[in-house]
């Protein structure tokens, strides 16, 4: 746990959202944790509107962090492209992998996730059929093969259907939850 | 089921691998379908390397198509990132899921996928954890979103080390695998 001890405290936030602009949930979200000291967000789409994603740059931003989220909409029950694209391009064999590399080792991954379906939806007699964590399997074992450990998903449902209300509600869990895994952090 | 009616028998295969030079599983495979009449293939790294899909056409192909093919080799338990852009642009509300929409209701989806590691792997108490359908959720679930029949997926085991007999058989397998769909959809 080196590599987590070492960087201990700081959160990376990969966001990915093609038109962020449009959406209701994913701004009000993001506004509640950009200020947060130790917390950088990295707009995937804005950075890389070609899909050439800067490899070094962004292997380097890895390697500062002790929490790595990967937030986002869930189109087609996974992640925009450009979130696969950085997958593909970033998480090289020789970096994260081989003998030598392991440079993910003993940090974590978090997804962020909206959804437009409700929470009932995503169960085993919903309209979606399985629990989203079911979904977000390829995320779980892409960080467990490199050493990571995957926490539980932070989820916001309906978001199609909920009030600004409960838009803000959920806003500020997110920051707590940030938060509260930097006061952590900050004592392991 | 109308639509696969009056389509029936059209394969299209989207083939998503960024190296394919590279390999050695897929482009057996690939030559093993490619002569089939009724087989489309679209190489969409090919097609796309700016990731920029053409909607419009690739809109139309799936309506030539009873049965779409989604071949390519698994990166971090999914396909490459390519075959994600092309479900968020090609597989509009409008064209897929709204009502004067639908068009690829009644059609049925496949996944052929090769993966590295071996089918003893892919189970609970193996390395990855999960059989491979795990992993294959969000196609399946897209699939069945859209109306469609998801196939049972077919899947090259042990990629990178089995031998060039055995993959000569596997690409046997698909051909026999497309040709007897194909046969089948005639008599339906």
């Amino acid at each position: 746990m080196e590599t987590s001890k070492t960087n201990s405290g700081e959160i990376l936030i990969l966001f990915a959202h093609p038109y962020p602009q449009q959406s209701r949930v994913n701004r009000p979200l993001l506004r509640a944790v950009q200020d947060i000291p130790r917390v950088k967000i990295v707009d995937l789409y804005e950075q890389y509107p070609d899909f050439h994603i800067n490899i070094q740059l962004e292997q380097q931003r890895l390697l500062s962090a002790s929490l790595i989220v990967f937030h986002h909409p869930f189109y087609w029950y996974s992640a925009p492209a450009i979130l696969k694209q950085w997958q593909d391009c970033v998480l090289e064999e020789r970096f994260a992998l081989s003998e030598g590399g392991f440079a993910l080792r003993g940090k974590r991954l978090m997804s962020v996730v909206t959804v437009g379906h409700s929470k009932a939806s995503y169960q085993l007699d919903g309209y979606d059929r399985f629990p989203i964590g079911h979904f977000l399997r390829p995320y779980e074992q892409m960080a467990i093969h490199c050493g990571m450990q995957y926490l539980a998903p932070f989820v916001v449902y309906s978001a199609h259907r909920i009030s600004d209300a409960e838009i803000e509600n959920r806003a500020c869990h997110y920051r707590q939850h940030l938060l509260d895994y930097l006061s952590e952090a900050e004592h392991e």
